[in-house]
Parts: C-alpha cells; sequence; structure tokens
C-alpha cells in the first residue's frame, strides 16, 4: 500500500535527521519517522552546539554537507571561539542556541529535502527475514517496506526517569518511551545494556538576582561552524552568567543522598564520567568546595535559563534547597526539577565501521543508542549511517568510512565499534592522535571533496574549498617570495615583544613568529595587505587564519602526517613477542602498561589501544628498524 | 516548601492559558501546571481561530482583556469576515493560523505575565479536604498549596485514541493521557461520561495537485479579531483550496465501515454533530454525493496541510484509500492518518455560573472538560473560571457572570451549567436569543467596561472604547442633524439602485437605506469626509462601521434591549397551569411542544428552554397583560 522505501530512519532526533537528510540528498528514498512531529532535533539538555572536539565534530558533519553546522549557526544566541589562546588544534567553537528556533529550522529543513517522506508514529518492531531487516511495524499499525533501516532511538527506549525516589516512564520528560525494539533486538542475538544520563532544573530567569553574578559575554567576533556563507544569526544575542556551589549548597544536597537513586542501588548504570550530575561530582571531588555552574538561556526571548553544572537526580525538594543556597538563586523559581533518564543502548562493538549491525543485514545504528552522548557525536553518526545506509540500499558495494587521521568522526566510530563503550563516550580532542591534523579551520579541507565525490556535499561547497585552498596557498607563496625590510615592521616587532630586524627577512619568516600574526602584518606592510585585497571580504579571517596556522604549524602538521601515514603502512607489522615493553623506557607509563597487558599482534592492534599513542608506536617501529 | 498559591491551572490549553493569564493579571499568585512547556495552547485540531458564532466569542475574550484575540491576530496566514453578505449580527471573524507560532506567542505572554509561575508536570491527584480543593500533587512527587485550583485538562483525562482497530492511550497523538483525576472525582461525587472527536489526515503539500484545486484567498480587508492596535500579522498570507470527495471516494471509505470503530460499537462515546467524521457523514446524508473539503496550511512557511472535512478515524489505509481518489490528492503523501479520541468529561449542570463545581469547594472546571469543544470555547470559558477562582480566593464573596444578553460567553456557559450537555457542545448563533445585540463589532462596548472595573481590561482598552464609543455618538449626531441635497446623491442613489431624492434629507435617512453604506456616501458629501477625519486612521474602519450598524440596525437591536430586559424583569412571573400550549398559535412550533412537555413553573425557566425564543416568551407575557 505504501510504496517501498530505500531507507527508513527511525527517531528525529540529531543522528535521526542528519542521516534522513544524508540518504535523501543523495537520492535515496527515504522516510523518517518520530513520535512528535515538532520535536525534530529537540535539545533534549543543554541548549548549545560544539565545545571542545564537539565543535570540531560540527564542522566535519558541515564539510560533509550536513546541517547540524547551519542550524547551530541560525540559532545562534552566543558564540565563542574556546581556547583561542591556545595551539589551532584546540580552537574549539561553541554555540548557545535558541532551543525553539532549532527544532523549527530542522522542520524546515526536512520539508524541503527532495526524496524524503515524514511520518509521525511510534516504531514497535522491525520487520526482519533472514537475518536482513526488510521494514519496520508502527504503533498506529501501518508496515513500511525499505532497504534498509536506521534506528536512531535516543535515549527513548525503555527510558525510565528518576527524580529522588520518584520513577516515571519515558524518553525523555513529557514524553512517551519507546518499547519492543529492546526486547526483538535481543532476541535476533544482541548484547543490550543500560546506560544513564541526567539534566539540571530548568530556571525561571525572573528570578534569578544577577546582581550577584558574573556576566559572560560571547565574541564579538566573525566565527561560525558552517563553511557556507549565509548561515549567520540574526537573533539577538545573549549573555551566559556564572555563579558556584559552596560548602552551604553541598551540605543541602548531601542531606538527600540516602533518597538519592545513584547512591541507594536504584540507578545501576553508568552515566557519564565527564558529565557527571552535581551529586557525582561531591562524591569524587569531595575535596572541592566550589564547583563553577553557568547560567545559560535557553533562546533569544525566553526566561527560561538552563542550569549548567547542577545535573541531578536527587529528590526535588534537596535540589530545590540547595539551589536556593547558591549566589544569586536565593529565590529562584523553578520550571522542573532535574532528573535522571536509564535507557537501553546496544554495545557498539556490534556494528561495523559503516555502523551497519554485523547481526541484522542493511540495520544501522546511530547516536545515543550505540552508547554515547551528546548532540555533536549523535549528528555525526547519524550522517554517516545515512551515507552508508544509502549506499547499501543503493547495492553497489560501496561504503563511506572516515579514518582516524582524517576526522574525529573517524575517531569516534572507530572507537565506538573497536572499543566498545563502557561508560557514555563523548568526544575529546585526547581521543585524536592526529590533532593537530583534525582542526577546526580545515575540516572542509580534510572531508568535502570526499563528499562531493559521493554526492553529498554541493557544488557550492566545493567551489568554496576550491578558492579557499588556492588563496591560502598564494597567500603562502606571497609569504615566501616577498621580502620585508626593517624600517617598516620594526616597530610592531618591539611592540609585540620579539626582536627586530637587523636586515630584511622573507614576510613567511615573520609570520613564523608566535608573536606576530598576519593581521598586525597586514596593518604595516601595505603592499601585502593590498595583495589580500583579493580575499572576499566574507571569508577573510577564515582564510587568512587558515593561511597562518599552515605556516606557523606546518612543522607538526608535516609530522604527524608523516607519522599518520607511516602508522598506516605499517598496520600489518607482526610485533608479538618482540618487545618486553616493560623495559622500554621512551615510551609512556600508560602505554607501557597496556601493551603489556594486551600484547598486540600487530602495529594496526597496538595502535588502536587507547591510552598508547601514535609516537609510542613510532617509537616501536624505530626500534623494529622502520 | 513551595509557596502557596491563590489560584493553581491543571493544563495549559486554550483553557488553562486564558484562566492562568486571567487570574495573575487581576493579582492573583498563580502557577499554570502542564504537562509539555512546549505546547502551550497547541492547536490540537484544525489552524484556525473564530468562524460564525465562534468569531464572536473570540472578540468577546479579548474584550474581556484575554489574549485569544491577539495571538489569532498575531499568527494570522489567512483573514476572512464570514457572512460579510448577511446582517451584522452574523458576521463572523475566522483566522487560519500559524500553529508553530500560535503555541510560541502563548508561550511568551505566559512567560512576560506577573505573578505567574510555570510548572511542566502532570497533575495526578487534587488535595481534598473537607470537601474543599487545597492543592494538587503532582506526577514527580511535588505537592502545590492553592486556595483554589482550576481543571482544564481537555481530551486528556483517560484519553484513548482510535485507528480503524488499533487503540492508542494518549491525550493526544504523540503525548500523554492523564490519569488518576478523573477516579478521584468520580469518587468524590461527580458524574462523568465519555465524548468522543476527531482529526483528519495531514497531508504533505509537495504531493498536492493544486491545479485541480478551487484557491480561496483571505480578504484584502483590514479586519482583525482583537480590539488593541498593533496586533495586525506580520506573517505571509497564504490561501486555502477547496476540493470534494466524490462517488468513487465515498465507496473506498465504505470499504472500511467494518473495521470502524464508529460502527463496531468500540466507541460508543458521542461526538460533535455538527463536525462529524467523514464516516459520519457518509452515514447521516447518505443521499450526498459529495462533500466539501478545504485544504487549509498549518503554518506560513510549513508543507503541512490539513484536510478539514475529513475527519476520520477508519483504518489508516481506508483512509489512505479514500483520498487518492478525491481531486487534487490522487499522490498525496501523508504525515499521519486522521484518527478519534474519547475522553472523560465532567457534566457541566454540577457547576454553577462561575464555574466552580457544586460538589468541592474552590474547584474550577473549563474548556472540553465541560464537555464543550473549540478553542473558542475552551478559552471563553477559562478566562471566566480565571476571573472568578481569582475572586474566590480573594475571598469577597464577588462574582463573576455573563448574561445571556450581553455575551455568547454568556449563553456558553449558561447552557452548560443550566441545560447540560448530549454531545461535545459548540456555538452556534442559533444559541443566542439576542443575536444583534452579541455582535463581533460591539463585544468591546457590551464587556470591556465591565473588565476594567474588575481590574483585568487595561485603561488602554478602556481609553479605545470610550473613544470609539464618544466618536460613534459624533456620527450619529452629525448624521441626524447634517442636510444632504439631492444633486450631490442623486447619481450615487441611482447607481446603487435606489430611488433618487426629490428634496433635501437628513444624512441619517440616506445612511438607512440598506443599499447605500457611510463610505459610499464620504466620496461624494465632501463636508462629511472632512468631518471624518477625526477618527484616527487605524480604526477608521471599525468604528464608522460601527457608526452605521447602529443607525441601520437601531430598531431591531432596540427591541432586542427592551424584549431582553422586560424578560429579565418578569423572570420569576408564576406560569404553573397558566396556559393550554396546545392551543397558542402565535409561537412556534417547537415551542408550543417543549413548553408542554416541560411546562415551566416561571418565565426564567421557561426561556432557559432551548427552542423557546424570547419572541415566544413575549406572547406569554403579553396573554399575561404584561
Ligand atoms: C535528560 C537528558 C540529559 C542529557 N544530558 C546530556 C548532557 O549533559 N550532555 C550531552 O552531551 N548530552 C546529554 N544528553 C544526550 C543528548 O540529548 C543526546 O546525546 C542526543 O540527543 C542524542 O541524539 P539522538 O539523535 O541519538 O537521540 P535523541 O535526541 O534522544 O532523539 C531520539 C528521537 O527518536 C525518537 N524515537 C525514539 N524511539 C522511537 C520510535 N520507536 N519510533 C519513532 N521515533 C522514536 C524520539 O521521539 C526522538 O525524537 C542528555 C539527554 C537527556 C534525555
Ligand atoms: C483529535 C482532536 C480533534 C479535535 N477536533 C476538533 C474539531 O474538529 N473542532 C473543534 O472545535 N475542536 C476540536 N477539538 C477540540 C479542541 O482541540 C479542544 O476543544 C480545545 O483544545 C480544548 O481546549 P482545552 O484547553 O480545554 O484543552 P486542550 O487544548 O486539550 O489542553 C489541555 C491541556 O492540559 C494539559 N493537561 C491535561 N491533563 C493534565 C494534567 N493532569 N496535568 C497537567 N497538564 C495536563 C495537556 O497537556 C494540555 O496542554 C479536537 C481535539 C482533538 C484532540
Amino acid at each position: 500500500m505504501m510504496e517501498k522505501y530505500d531507507v527508513i530512519v527511525v527517531g528525529g532526533g540529531h543522528a535521526g535527521c542528519e542521516a534522513a537528510t544524508a540518504a535523501a540528498n543523495l537520492g535515496s528514498k527515504t522516510l523518517l519517522i518520530t513520535m512528535d512531529m515538532t520535536k525534530y532535533g529537540q535539545m533534549s539538555c543543554n541548549p548549545a552546539m560544539g565545545g571542545i572536539a564537539k565543535g570540531q565534530i560540527v564542522r566535519e558533519i558541515d564539510a560533509l554537507g550536513g546541517y547540524s553546522g547551519i542550524l547551530a549557526d541560525k540559532t545562534t544566541i552566543q558564540f565563542r571561539m574556546l581556547n583561542k589562546s591556545k595551539g589551532p588544534a584546540m580552537w574549539s567553537p561553541r554555540a548557545q542556541n535558541d532551543r525553539f528556533r532549532f527544532v523549527e529550522e530542522w522542520r524546515n529543513i526536512l520539508e524541503n529535502t527532495d526524496n524524503l517522506d515524514l511520518w509521525q508514529d511510534a516504531v514497535i518492531q522491525l520487520i526482519i527475514k533472514d537475518k536482513k531487516v526488510t521494514g519496520v511495524k508502527t504503533k498506529i499499525g501501518v508496515e513500511f517496506e525499505s532497504n534498509t533501516v536506521v534506528l536512531t532511538n535516543g535515549t527513548f527506549l525503555n527510558g525510565l526517569m528518576h527524580i529522588g525516589q520518584e520513577k516515571l516512564a519515558g524518553g525523555r520528560i513529557g514524553e512517551a518511551a519507546s518499547y519492543n525494539i529492546s526486547e526483538q533486538l535481543l532476541e535476533a542475538g544482541f548484547k543490550t545494556g543500560r546506560m544513564k544520563t541526567g539534566t539540571p532544573v530548568r530556571i525561571d530567569g525572573r528570578t534569578i538576582d544577577f546582581s550577584k553574578l558574573t556576566e559572560q559575554k560571547g565574541d564579538e567576533g566573525h566565527y561560525k561552524f558552517s563553511y557556507l556563507p549565509g548561515t549567520e544569526t540574526k537573533l539577538k544575542q545573549r549573555s551566559c552568567w556564572i555563579t558556584h556551589t559552596s560548602a552551604e549548597v553541598h551540605e543541602e544536597l548531601q542531606q538527600g543522598f540516602e533518597d538519592s537513586p545513584m547512591f541507594d542501588g536504584t540507578i545501576q548504570s553508568t552515566g557519564p564520567r565527564y558529565c557527571p550530575s552535581i551529586e557525582s561530582k561531591l562524591v569524587t571531588f569531595a575535596e572541592k568546595e566550589k564547583h563553577q555552574l553557568f547560567l545559560e538561556p535557553e533562546g533569544e526571548n525566553t526566561i527560561e535559563y538552563y542550569l549548567n553544572g547542577f545535573s541531578s537526580s536527587l529528590p526535588w525538594q534537596v535540589q530545590l534547597k540547595g539551589l536556593h543556597k547558591i549566589s544569586g538563586l536565593e529565590k529562584a523559581k523553578i520550571f522542573r526539577p532535574g532528573y535522571a533518564i536509564e535507557y537501553d543502548y546496544f554495545d557498539p562493538t556490534q556494528l561495523n565501521h559503516t555502523l551497519e549491525t554485523k547481526i541484522i543485514d542493511n540495520l544501522f545504528f546511530a547516536g545515543q543508542i550505540n552508547g554515547t552522548t551528546g548532540y555533536e557525536e549523535a549528528g555525526a553518526q547519524g550522517i554517516m549511517a545515512g551515507i552508508n545506509a544509502h549506499l547499501k540500499s543503493a547495492g553497489n558495494n560501496d561504503t563511506f568510512v572516515l579514518k582516524r587521521n582524517e576526522a574525529y568522526i573517524g575517531v569516534l566510530i572507530d572507537d565506538l565499534v573497536t572499543k566498545g563503550v563502557d561508560e557514555p563516550y563523548r568526544m575529546f580532542t585526547s581521543r585524536a592522535e592526529f590533532r593537530i591534523l583534525l582542526r577546526q579551520d580545515n575540516a572542509d579541507i580534510r572531508l568535502t571533496e570526499k563528499s562531493y565525490k559521493l554526492g553529498l556535499a554541493s557544488l557550492e561547497r566545493l567551489n568554496l574549498l576550491q578558492e579557499k585552498t588556492r588563496l591560502i596557498q598564494e597567500i603562502i607563496d606571497y609569504a615566501k617570495d616577498f621580502s620585508v625590510k626593517p624600517r617598516f615592521v620594526n616597530q610592531l616587532l618591539t611592540e609585540k615583544g620579539t626582536s627586530e630586524l637587523k636586515q630584511g627577512v622573507k614576510l613567511f619568516d615573520l609570520i613564523l613568529r608566535p608573536q606576530i600574526s598576519i593581521f598586525d602584518l597586514i596593518e604595516v606592510i601595505t603592499p601585502f595587505k593590498t595583495f589580500l585585497g583579493r580575499v572576499p571580504e566574507v571569508r577573510k579571517t577564515e582564510i587568512i587564519e587558515g593561511a597562518e596556522i599552515v605556516i606557523k604549524y606546518e612543522g607538526y602538521i608535516n609530522r604527524e602526517k608523516l607519522l599518520a601515514e607511516k602508522l598506516d603502512k605499517f598496520e600489518n607489522i607482526n610485533i608479538e613477542n618482540k618487545f618486553n615493553y616493560n623495559e622500554l623506557k621512551s615510551i609512556s607509563t600508560e602505554a607501557r602498561q597496556k601493551l603489556d597487558k594486551i600484547k598486540p599482534k600487530t602495529i594496526g592492534q597496538a595502535k588502536r589501544i587507547s591510552g598508547v599513542s601514535p609516537s609510542d608506536i613510532n617509537v616501536l617501529l624505530v626500534l623494529l628498524g622502520r
């Protein structure tokens, strides 16, 4: 009765929306089924995108032709480039977003995507024939046929929420959970487990005493997520506000520990170690006298604030008492208390690198269902699953997999499918061996052409990329060629605290100095400024900064590139019984211990052990004479 | 732990939002609890406000200082003044609305209302002590104390949805139902029953063949709902589209009748006779070969269309097959099928005219819970319940009740509490005895001063009202005084098909002619035009039309006013055994039968019998020598 689809995506969260649009944009007849069409890409927790390592992922999704970056831009109510004072590998874009607009923009995009049909309903069963998925059944009794199915159920599978001793079934507060699917997959042979995550109280901004808080404004700058022009936010920019817990607050909260589902054994599942509840922080960091908290506005106009850092499943009375001891929040009224949620996930080692399951053909998993946490991690898996479901449905045996040295997305998926997870997985820069390669400024250079070849990234993106790489190269060539006379720059150099020139040098050598940026030099070297006139105004920062990073960090970048290639090349070299790791002084202690314990058979296996870095591996290769 | 409230409103639908803002604006410390803060004032069914009789209600809510009119204006994507060709008692404003913006605007208003706190949660129990409500308990375990509680649970109490043989628990598709409250009230002695309503498929606009449909554009005009300036829509205006069912469509649908929950006995509860499902229409009007259907856009930008007139709980396959036989919808894809929902309501004769229950003190009911249907009916009850809950909480024994000759809202509530309901109650002009008094143009004149005295309508509203009444009176006086010479107007009179003047007459007498409007006369009588220069440009239509209606219909209006006063005056006259109704030839057949059957004791009781009109009562009074 219904037409047969190439790809069905179950769930309209961050993973599902990216998956569905990717598949449809590649030409697959796609259906996105979700329980509530007013909640596409709902931010279940904090109203923000990006941040350290996560910001890089958003830019990668964008470079591939996904939408998370565009939406994050359009709905920005505060933007900051984090870690700007550190090396460019650490620069991480982060936006505070209007959560209502975010949902609206997703809906807008979905509605305007060709080949994409939308359906509001809950999937309650997969149709599986001979270990191959062929469709889904829904709660209202509809059967849809499809070549492939992508499951992106998020925190909804048998979701159970906790607030103190109260338990509420549901996938998110106010929303129903999803049943039957886990049970069916368990029966089909999948391993499943429970994880937990949590969220803090939402506060009525009219009851906050801002005079006691520290204001945190956004950057004035011109950064954004998307490489495309025209995605700039038009929304009013808003500040975040900083406050702290205190001994008094901690005391109040501790009163509730005996009724805490975290501590009385009710919640057995693992929560995110790096985004813990306030009660976990009080236990784990018992010596800390205060914890920083951020009050983040939930939208351009709303009075609702999110209290970042105060996630909790303590009884609501306890949360409220603790809250009222916080400076500035003495009289705070809330819209609802924080809560924890437990949900089913599936051990991601049951997946191939394409995110297709090993047990059921043509079935893909993406997002929180794989044991990750975070919108960005979910969106990244979504676009990859969408691409691979499309390829699988097209039946030409192609797959699309990113390597660890190509993208954080590559690191993410490789970590998931090879190492599995024992707590909700979120991305950190430390998870990437080749951090200096995986920067936020060059995600397009790393990924857009690949995606264009696939048919996903648009010609516009390719043109922008080519313009950018050409201009960067021109700047570098110019800098290598152009000689600077001392009298033009010595004043600047002195001001910036670096030694004066005695004689002319190449512009390139000046740019190499850490204290000096191209933007300084433009002001004093007129021909350079004139030359840079060729860079389109809207992309000036992006392109000049791109050139500067390449110039300044060329050494590091090339070293990492070579190392990455070397490791790839020697992937299959046998190292079984070749080393007594305990005696290797030139590798890190952690690597020594892990290698000794795991005793990997090949270089490839060794390099995938977490805690073993590429330079540790390089030591082994050198010892082997490579 | 939580502060004690004056008024707690349960449910953030149309009734709840009006109730909460009214109480808070009057100064009561108010709490609005609703299950999902992203769905304030959600339009469960068609994205439209107003219409015949309902449009008058919206203007009355506005005149009282409520928000439904303002929101309907701001979110208008098409506006029409219905029945403009009929007498002004029948003029009814109607807007097509952007459903997303409507919710957003409600939220915005709620967030900016002083004295109003918001809480996201489900109420699962009332706290009742000695037959008096003192608070509520919620699903997440919070207890809130309050002087009064207003229940506005809509279609959520034990809600059960039907699509063919599939049954889904829930309050609206994708939303959870509300449990325990009905059971508690039943135990407390309330009578409860089940009602049903339904909604049609939602269609993907990209799959509609508009070339086969008839376009229906909105009015060009300057009408809107709110009496306040500045509420004009800024949204792009959109068209609706008309199509029809056909014998072929009916045939397809009839195939599904045996699996229809409406016909196989599954749904026993009563649905709205005047807004029936398509399957009911096929049975009730078996002779009709086609039914008109309207495709209504759901928002300014969305591709979603609502198929007005095609409400159904037939199996989804049957709905879809029928749909595909409709001209223009042969290839339509849908986002979800139509469904019916059954829910608990409470017999409204258990309420006082203040909407407080007779059984539990300080407990008020408003909206669909009272057996009504429609956003406007819900909003109207909401504002009245909010006002009365405030007054009750303030403890000064005041009540705020509107009479049948003052407002449709008066008719609505009087009908509910005196006659009860045996099907979902919606407003019609025929329910009002004093239709010519209860016009859409004069809701402010009827109600704003009353509400201002109460403290709800703002001074701005009062000023606008006073300006309007003063200007209308000035226009009337001018018209009575000003003499028109034949040569200025005879050409116009001929063009309009009415007899020429032989000699000068008063302007007033010309306006009395049905063919002639003030707007015509302005063009030919320069002094009149100059005089009308004093009317502020933004209110020109409103005020001139107001004056014209008073002039043209003065006779009718005065007669109804007198009659209304007479009926009020003789309310308590005893008529028991005074008449042999069967012999009264000068009253309507319906009145004759009803009076004979019910044998009312007083004029008051007689006039409240539905089907007995004020002029029927007048006949009785005349016979009694009054
Ligand atoms: C309370 C809470 C706190 C969180 N805290 C944090 C945090 O502090 N930091 C952080 O990084 N992340 C946090 N997260 C996680 C973050 O929200 C998720 O990682 C992210 O939303 C995952 O995206 P997703 O697309 O995988 O799933 P989700 O965003 O959960 O979306 C799942 C979607 O699938 C739909 N769906 C589910 N089952 C079905 C079905 N059977 N049929 C049809 N539709 C279905 C749902 O309606 C929903 O739209 C939190 C989540 C929650 C709920
Ligand atoms: C499927 C469907 C079809 C309809 N068709 C029509 C139609 O054709 N024509 C027409 O005129 N009207 C129709 N209606 C009716 C119209 O939607 C209602 O009349 C109107 O919305 C009633 O407003 P309300 O405020 O009384 O309730 P609702 O709009 O139903 O709002 C109730 C609110 O209360 C909240 N709530 C409920 N219980 C609790 C609780 N225990 N705790 C906290 N919050 C709670 C809900 O979340 C919701 O926000 C239809 C409704 C539905 C569901």
